[in-house]
Formats: structure tokens, sequence, C-alpha cells
């Protein structure tokens, strides 16, 4: 749910994005509107993650869901993924910075 | 130089190649060969490396390279991103086999 986020999702990102907002327990209903899913969509990773054990039914009703344990541990993974990327990312450009001049186009190859 | 590269190399990669090869002084000849660059792409990125101070020439009839202590700093910070790359790819595999069934097709998006 990073604000800088690109347009296209991966699948691994729209599990964690919906891990994330079920972390403490929550409706359907909110699933789809925080995670800006289509209903399909959004049955289709529920019924996925479920069958993964990341999350599970919260209450009687069938209509809630919360993280399981291997949830969290899924969503801290997933964070602890983020962070390195970027401090690769970080590193890329500071490489390639290393090769561009103020003054001068980089060489396209 | 890995075994197994991929056929497209970065504008970052061709540099850190040409850089390795060069680390202990070669000639034009075998760069181009060891580096798989047709004689124009190398004469770039030797200008290239020797406007940033990564390589310099080597004797007096320029036609042999050297790195510069600039340039081994430079391989040195390339290796470490290549290092992190592939630690990054390794967690993002295992996060990935964390949603793919061994018995079904992984949900497309």
């Amino acid at each position: 749910m990073d604000a800088g986020r690109r347009q296209y999702r991966s699948r691994l990102q729209i599990a964690a994005d919906i891990i994330e907002i079920a972390k403490d327990g929550t409706r359907k209903t909110r699933i789809m509107y925080l995670g800006n899913l289509s209903f399909e969509l959004l049955q289709r990773y529920l019924d996925m993650l479920m069958s993964f054990g990341l999350i599970q039914v919260q209450g009687g009703n069938g209509r809630g869901y919360i993280a399981t344990e291997k949830g969290r541990h899924f969503l801290e993974e997933y964070r602890e993924l983020r962070r390195l990327s970027e401090m690769v990312e970080g590193k890329r450009r500071a490489l390639e910075r290393s090769l561009t001049s103020v003054l001068e186009e980089p060489v396209s190859t």
C-alpha cells in the first residue's frame, strides 16, 4: 500500500496488500475497497491465500478474514524483500550515476 | 563475465565486464575479444570509462588499458550489487513458491 506504487502490481504485491489489510481481521468489502480489486479477482486471491494458509475466515458468518501466523510471516518476509529491493535499486542508481556525466547524454546500448 | 549471463547486457554490466578484463592491465584487442564487443562499441565505452576515471591508458603506446583505483572500487560495488540482487531474487522466488501449489497452476493476474 505504498504511495509511490506503480500501476502494475505483481501477484506477490497483491497477495501482500490483501494480507496487510486483513492483518487484524476485516470484512471482504473493505479488502476489495482498500485493495483496489474487482470482486472476482479478490475472490480468487482469497481462495488462494486460504488454500495456502495465509489467511483464514474470521468469525462464523464467513464474511470476515484475518491473516494467520503464516500470513504475518509472509508479510514480514515481503517487507524485507521490498527493503532489500530498494537498497539494490539505490546501489544500482549510484553506480549508474558514476557512468553519467551531467554534461553528456549517457551512451545508449 | 558469468557463465549464466543473459543475452542482453546492461550498460553497467558492459562497463563492469571491461573493467574486470582490464583490472591488471590488458590490450584493447583482448578486451574486445573477451568482452564480446564490436570495435566501435568498445571504443565508446573506453572513452567513457576514461572520461570518468575508471580506466586509464597503460604504457606509452596508447593501446593498453588498466583499471584505476576508482575503477577497482566501481567493480567491487558492482559485485556487491550483483550479490544483493541475487539474494533479493532468491527471496522473491521463495515468497512466490509460498503462493504456488505443486498441484495447481498459479493464478495469473
